[in-house]
């Protein structure tokens, strides 16, 4: 059940649960409750159906425990024969997931940035590739690489509140999402919305990310669960394997291209995130943050 | 005037009428009835327009014999210099066509599905290919291979009946669309509703159809015949030449593809199709529709 | 400033201009007026907005004279770092640009057609690739290599008169859209709204061609400049670095597409041009022109 083109995990040590994958003939495993500090994780074995809510405060920022912990879960799920859908949530109010963790990338190590680069390739690489039905339950903003995991769902309900925002919006920053972010984001909105969005770096009020389709469906905030588990139902109907194989068909190409020029993207997003400019930038916008909240 | 990566046909005896392509300077080949069995095919030669109507009971399914009459008759066509578009339509109520005939993937052997498979290769890529403007005039429902003689024409026009469904609903059986299928369908709708509707194994209701652009167009059941007629006269007024070779440029990059791969493709399907899980599930589903019929 | 895929300007003499361009710790430019027969060229330092006015009566058709104007205006512009960005628009009521100029592809020498084809590759490598923000203003029609001017900027903006139309409408002239006219095209309206319009050269009434994204934004024409200023302002408000990475990651593979294939673009316009009864159908057309101006 491995899709294409998925790498093993090389970072997390074997004692983490990194047990060679189930095949189809042996007896379910038990869904433990596992490592879950910054992800909470709860399955229903009866419906197949598992919920990951983040519970990161304050932002639910992709920090490396974050994205760790991401791919941990992600992988113990795959493994279990019981689940076959993942609804992806949020436990904090107003945000989904503000994105990556900045201080992950200001004034570290070039070990440290690369570690970090290859942990948000992996999230990605097995969410985008994940052979269960994902549904992202969007109950707050969602920027950037918060964005970018509603995108690599098969399905996306948002609030429909406008002061919710989505997107990629890194050209805001003075950065720019890498190659994979934007072949994600053009395989579901089309090239033209992609190039306007992405070089104006973007964060759509949910009405119009629906208009465009960056989101499925909007929906009143009492009414989000009801709805994602209604959607999640009609997915699961259908056969697992015809559905997988349909869903690795529409997105292979793109794994691939990561998978092909995963060292490569390492190394560009250090020389990037090393630049004097760039530094400068982050920590003028980390400043600002905290200003923000002080 | 063969379009780029057209390969000859193979099956079919030479008596058949696989005569040598007419070059421009050779005077019209006489538009004669032939081979009629499954497709009535009449052409106006004061128009250029001729019509290919499956009559087929009692649901137009793809057959090998439906098939190979199909590639014939587009053939003879597109050798005759007084044809210049096809209008493409069923003579049975309620059914443009079925799709795939599931009992040529049920229980033969593999050099049947062999040359089955590459039947439904040939259909296609004469059809998608065709130097002549194809127009769809779909008066029924039009599920997977129906779906797809749909799509590779140049419009489609479908009765705006809202119990008639058109799509590639193969998933919902438990099978794969090829990646051709998905090719086709994502030139036509764009990758996101590709994905979703694939992985969904949808048949979408007209009026649904139309909205997201599977087909071009909706008519009342009374107006398909005038309708088709004045689309076709649209096209027909441009050059030819210019136009055909604008289609080309449009679809060669995926017809090639299929040129390019073509055994692989059969041998995936024998493969994919022998399966005991597959030929279970596809003889469950004929059990179901004839329990259904009778 | 290269973007990707840049090839350096070959046609003309070093004496016009091509001073290597200048590096980003150079003191500005002073923007002069440069020869601006065909094309008014204005900056306004203080915002970093260029204005490029087409104003080659009757109706602003690309010639060779033309297009080399337009290229050297845009190099001196993207080499002067008080520039940031530029709008494109006319001076001739009614009309924003006819497109290629006939004259030029009719009983020229091989070496005229080369050169001439060579020019009209340069023209959008440089503003398909442009660094800076291109905005099109579009006050008239737009045919064939008008709009791929329009096509090509970042953002494009139409008056709403009905009657101004705009389109890759070169099949109603019997000729061909070249590739990249194409890929550009399919990069803003995607496949298969591209398809079906270049197969029957459709010229576009401006309402039409805002439904189905061609034009980003309609506008009353006393309103144009005020919204272009607007647009243009929300553009530059984004760091230039990110925007024009992003830029140049969504646009790359298109560029290099023609790069990778200029020379046999080339052959391929001459062998075509050159036929008798390409050549003849383009007489008359211009017949048809002179019969109705006159």
């Amino acid at each position: 059940s491995v899709p294409p083109g998925m790498l093993p995990l090389c970072r997390w040590p074997m004692a983490w649960g990194t047990a060679p994958r189930q095949s189809p003939g042996l007896p379910l495993a038990p869904c433990r409750a596992f490592s879950n500090n910054k992800i909470m994780v709860e399955l229903d074995e009866s419906s197949g159906i598992a919920t990951m809510k983040f519970k990161s405060p304050p932002v639910n920022s992709l920090s490396l425990d974050f994205l760790t912990e991401f791919c941990i879960s992600l992988e113990k799920l795959e493994n279990n024969r019981a689940c076959r859908g993942v609804i992806i949530t949020s436990a904090i109010p107003k945000i989904f997931s503000s994105g990556l963790d900045i201080t992950e990338m200001c004034g570290k190590s070039t070990e440290h940035y690369a570690e970090f680069w290859r942990a948000v390739q992996e999230m990605w690489l097995r969410l985008y590739g994940s052979n269960m039905v994902t549904v992202a339950a969007v109950n707050g903003s969602s920027p950037a690489g918060g964005c970018l995991i509603a995108l690599s769902c098969d399905y996306r309900i948002m609030v429909e509140n406008p002061k919710f925002g989505i997107g990629l919006n890194e050209a805001q920053l003075g950065i720019v999402a890498p190659f994979w972010f934007k072949d994600t984001f053009v395989n579901v909105v089309g090239h033209r919305v992609a190039e306007r969005s992405l070089q104006l770096g973007s964060l759509h009020p949910a009405p119009e990310a629906h208009r465009f389709g960056l989101v499925d469906e909007l929906v009143p905030e009492e009414k989000l669960q009801e709805k994602t588990g209604a959607v999640m139902a009609q997915w699961l109907a259908l056969p697992d394997h015809a559905r997988q194989l349909t869903k690795s068909m529409m997105r292979k190409a793109v794994l691939d291209r990561l998978v092909a020029h995963r060292e490569e993207d390492i190394q560009n997003f250090i020389s990037f995130i090393s630049k004097d400019s760039i530094q400068k930038s982050l920590r003028m916008y980390m400043e600002m943050l905290k200003k923000k909240k002080g």
